[in-house]
C-alpha cells in the first residue's frame, strides 16, 4: 500500500499511505470470514442488529419473499467508493440508495435488497458497525428489506476497507414502462436537482488533494419522485436514468444512442452549483461528466414538462428540478450543448475516467 | 504486493510475490470502469457476447423478469477465491454453481442470477474473457439466466485480480420445505460425494506450498439432486445444505444448533479421498473443516435413507453418496464423531480459519 506514483496525469483515487483509518478497538481478522464461530459471532452483533427481520433471522441459505407480481424488476451493483465515509454520506448509504434508484429508474417500486461484503483484514469493527447502521437507515428510509447477505475477509493489502454489492428487487406496477430506447424528437429533458455534487464531495474527501469545498453527497433514493412522475404523467414519461459515473453528459450519450435521436442541452439551464462549478474550474474537470447519486434524469412528452416539473418539485430532492434541454432529430446519437455565447459544441462519451472510485 | 509474513500460523491466502499472471495482451485500466467508452466496450466485447440473452441486451439499469410464482428465493454470495483459477474450475464457475447451490438447499428451482464484478486495474483481459467464458458455460449447464451485471475498476494493489458477486432467484416448489431447524432425532445424515476436495485443490494451487495432489475441486451445480430428492422423498427431507466454507463439521454444528439435537458422524463412513487425508496429514488439517462446492448434505427421515441413496447415487455428482451419521437426542447442539477405535470425540465449530480465501 504504497502511495500513489504522480506520473499518471489522471486524480489519484485514493489518498491516505493507509485507507484504513487508526483508531482503537477490534478490527477485522481472516477469520471472521471462516463461516466458524467468529463469523457467526459478527453476524449477530453487528450485521442482524442493523438489519433485523423476520426473513433473515432464518439464516437459511436464501430468503423467501413475496412479491405479488408476475413482473419482477432486478438489479445489481458493487461499490468501491474511496474513502469509505465522506459528506453526506458513505459507503453503505451509497450501495442502498444506488440500488433504490436502479430500481427506481426502471419505472420499479423496490421491496427488497440482498447485501454482499468483502471486508479488508484490519478493518475497525467501529467502522463497519457505522457503515451498517447507516445502511439500515437508508434501507428503512426507502422501504426497502435487506434479506439476505454474506461476509468474506481478504487478507490485508487485497482489498481497500470494505467493498459492497447490493443487488435489488423490485415490483413493476401496470402501464409505466420508461426506457433509453423511448426518446422521441420534441421530447423535454429534465433533471431533479444541482448537478455534481457527488462527485466533487469524494474528490475534496480524499487527503492528498488540498481542496475544501462547501459542499455533500447528494446521495438520496428517487423512487418518492418516480412514483410521481408515473402517478402524473404515465406513458408521457419516456425514459429516467440515475446520472452517476460519468455524470449527465455519459448518461444522455447512451439514451441518444439508444434511441436514435440527437439532445440539446442549453448550457444556461444546468443546475450546477457554485461550488461544484468552481472545483471543475481548478481541477480541469467538466461538471458535466461529474457523478451524481442522487440525481434523476427524465425525459418526458413536450405537453408534459410543467406538469413533470411541478411533481418533481414538490419533493425536497427536487426542490431544485430544471428543464435543461430538448430531444431532437438532428444529430441522431450525439448531446450538444449551446452555451451562453450562442454556439454549440458537442459533449461526447468520454473514453476513460475523470474519477475513478467515485460510487 | 509483499510476500505473505511467515510469523503467522495459519496458511497464506494467496502465494505469488505478483498475483496477477504475467501474460502479454491487453489488461484492465481504471478507465474499463468509468461509464465511458471503454466501459462500454469492454461490455459489448467480451460481457455480452458471454451471457447473451435478450434480457440483459436492453441494458437498462436493471432487468425485468418473470417467476410465475408468489414464492421468489433469493440468495447473494461474493467469491474471493485465489488463485482465480484452479484444476476443476475457477472463480466465475465457482460463483455460478456457488449461487446455484445456495438456491438449491432452500428446496428452490434456480432460474436467475445477476453478476457484480471488481475488477484490479491490471487483470489481464484475457484471463477475465476466460473467468466469464466459464461462467456462461456453468450458467449454461445449471439451466440459469444471467439477467444484470455490473462492473467496477479499483487501482492495483486495492483487490486481487478479481472478486465476482453472485446473487441468485429461484423458484420454490410447493410442499418441500428443506430448513436447518427441521432435524429430528432418528433422522438419517447423507453427504452427496467425496469431501474436502475443492478445500485442498485450492490449497495445491497457491504456489508458495510445494504440495502436489492428485485432486481437482468438486464445483459443480447440485440443483438436480435436490430436485430428484425432492420428487422422491417429498416432506421426508428435512435439512438441505452444501458444506462449503468451514466444511462439514461447521454445517452440522449449524443444524445441530438450529434443530435443537445432537448429531452423531461415523468416521468409518466419511467419503474422504486418499489425497484429501494425506494433505491433510502433512498440513495438520482435519477434513471435516475443509470446503467443499460440489457435495450437499441432507438429513431425511429414518426411512427414506435408502431411496434417497438411490436417488444420488444416480446423478454423476452423487455417485459416491453416503450415509454418514444420525441425528440424535443426546447433547443437543454438538456434533460428535465416532472413530474407528470406538471412542467418541466431540466436533466443534472453530472459532475461525483453517483456510482463508477458499471461495
Amino acid at each position: 500500500m504504497n502511495r500513489e506514483s504522480s506520473s499518471s496525469h489522471r486524480i489519484p483515487p485514493s489518498g491516505p499511505v493507509c485507507p484504513i483509518p487508526e483508531v482503537d478497538g477490534d478490527r477485522i481478522q481472516l477469520g471472521h470470514g471462516s463461516g466458524g464461530r467468529m463469523s457467526t459471532d459478527l453476524l449477530r452483533d453487528h450485521f442482524l442488529p442493523a438489519f433485523d427481520n423476520p426473513t433473515l433471522r432464518t439464516l437459511g441459505d436464501g430468503s423467501v419473499l413475496r412479491l405479488d407480481t408476475r413482473d419482477i424488476v432486478v438489479s445489481t451493483d458493487s461499490f468501491v467508493v474511496s474513502p469509505l465515509e465522506f459528506p453526506g454520506g458513505d459507503i453503505g448509504r451509497l450501495a442502498v440508495n444506488g440500488t433504490v434508484n436502479d430500481l427506481a429508474m426502471m419505472g420499479a417500486d423496490p421491496r427488497f435488497l440482498t447485501a454482499g461484503f468483502i471486508l479488508e483484514e484490519g478493518l475497525p469493527i467501529e467502522l463497519l458497525h457505522r457503515v451498517l447502521v447507516s445502511m439500515a437507515d437508508a434501507a428503512r428510509a426507502a422501504g426497502v428489506t435487506v434479506v439476505a447477505g454474506d461476509t468474506k475477509v481478504v487478507d490485508r493489502g487485497k482489498a481497500d476497507g470494505m467493498f459492497i454489492n447490493t443487488t435489488g428487487l423490485g415490483r413493476l406496477p401496470p402501464g409505466c414502462r420508461p426506457a433509453p430506447q423511448k426518446a422521441r424528437p420534441g421530447d423535454r429533458i429534465l433533471v431533479s436537482g444541482p448537478l455534481g455534487r457527488h462527485g466533487i464531495t469524494i474528490l475534496a474527501a480524499r487527503k492528498n488533494l488540498e481542496l475544501t469545498v462547501d459542499l455533500e453527497s447528494d446521495t438520496a433514493a428517487l423512487h418518492g419522485l418516480v412514483a410521481g412522475l408515473r402517478r402524473e404523467i404515465g406513458a408521457q414519461l419516456r425514459v429516467l436514468r440515475d446520472p452517476t459515473r460519468g455524470g449527465l453528459a455519459s448518461t444522455l450519450n447512451e439514451i441518444a444512442s439508444a434511441s436514435r435521436v440527437g439532445v440539446e442541452l442549453d448550457g444556461d439551464a444546468l443546475p450546477i452549483p457554485d461550488p461544484v462549478r468552481g472545483a471543475c474550474e481548478l481541477l480541469g474537470l467538466d461538471p458535466l461528466y461529474v457523478a451524481n447519486e442522487g440525481v434523476l434524469v427524465a425525459i418526458v412528452a413536450e405537453g408534459s414538462s410543467g406538469n413533470a416539473l411541478d411533481v418533481l418539485r414538490q419533493h425536497p430532492e427536487g426542490r431544485e428540478a430544471a428543464l435543461v434541454g430538448t430531444v431532437v432529430a438532428d444529430h441522431p446519437g450525439f448531446v450538444s450543448l449551446r452555451t451562453a455565447l450562442g454556439v454549440s459544441r458537442i459533449v461526447d462519451l468520454l473514453p476513460g475516467d475523470q474519477l475513478p472510485r467515485i460510487c
